[in-house]
């Protein structure tokens, strides 16, 4: 029979990039048991973001990283919004141009992700931070 | 038990950019009586988007508008389609560097947003317009 | 009485750029015969993408996959990350930007899409391929 169940992570964010979440976010599917169903990633927050990547070459994170800063640059000549530091209107960017939210569907107990698929935190500002990941799962 | 609502909202966008939907979409979430559940957000058009932002600062807001503004730019000697309008290029270009869809973990009842995120309809054509965004929550 | 249906599609993806799949999904989701309820697409892939873009005209998908290339170009002098090609670390980049998931509404037992929406598999390596498209449908 179809049922739900949820959970926050915090994630621990220590510095700028991407934090692979993947093993936090199966251990808990796993936990729950479910057979099969959709499970969905939310995070409460507008200045760090979810996103699906290669889990395999570190360079490749370093690239993606190096990517968002050119393209959304810590510049505040850029941007009539700086009273929260260089770092808060291009975190905003970033956030818009990835995702706040992801739903990955589970087959067989486990998230029906791809071989070189993880699931990371981008975060997009400078100071260590914590961050609140909503989990929703619903199937049987 | 479990169950499902759904319904398709009009919004109105009567100008380019960010208009907040979080008041509308809540609203109508609390009506349907849920517990706990997921929401999905999807906007029925493409060149209007779907965003969850910062929904404190206004600054934040108009750099975000002009952000998207400068990387698509409406250039028609940058395209091919133009025969919409110069703004209709760049507004499918908006949509796909955003959301068409959105969905939000329902808790107590409320959707289960961070306290600065807003919901925002991006709408990214000059023309005022109604947009359909159709709302779809399943939960008990 | 709600329920649940998966399947994993094979899309062929010959070239690189948009490859329209809406047919081969609606085809999937009719046949489940479910009244209402919410379609997930998931690529299984990092290298390769979702989108909801226009279906009517092709010069405006031709503008998509060109503005794609010129904001995340097949550059090496760019990449610390290339030995798996040109293409390779500019696919990350541009799955970044675009979608791995996307959930659809379903209502009257067919997605619903806006009358210009069309699902499109965005694929960023040149090389021909199969991609992996999980499906996950609850609804009843």
């Amino acid at each position: 029979m179809l049922h739900q169940a949820s959970t926050t992570l915090m994630v621990s964010a220590p510095r700028q990039g991407l934090h692979d979440i993947t093993d936090e976010v199966a251990v808990w599917v796993e936990e729950q048991g479910f057979e099969s169903g959709l499970l969905t990633i939310f995070c409460r927050h507008t200045s760090a973001s979810l996103l699906i990547q290669e889990n395999a070459a570190r360079a490749a994170r370093h690239d993606l990283e190096a990517y968002f800063q050119r393209i959304a640059p810590e510049d505040p000549s850029l941007y009539t919004h700086n009273d929260e530091g260089p770092d808060d209107m291009p975190a905003h960017l970033r956030t818009a141009l990835t995702q706040t939210q992801l739903s990955v569907p589970v087959e067989n107990g486990r998230m029906a992700l791809g071989t070189w698929q993880g699931i990371y935190l981008f975060e997009h500002r400078s100071e260590p931070s914590r961050r609140q990941i909503a989990l929703h799962l619903i199937g049987e």
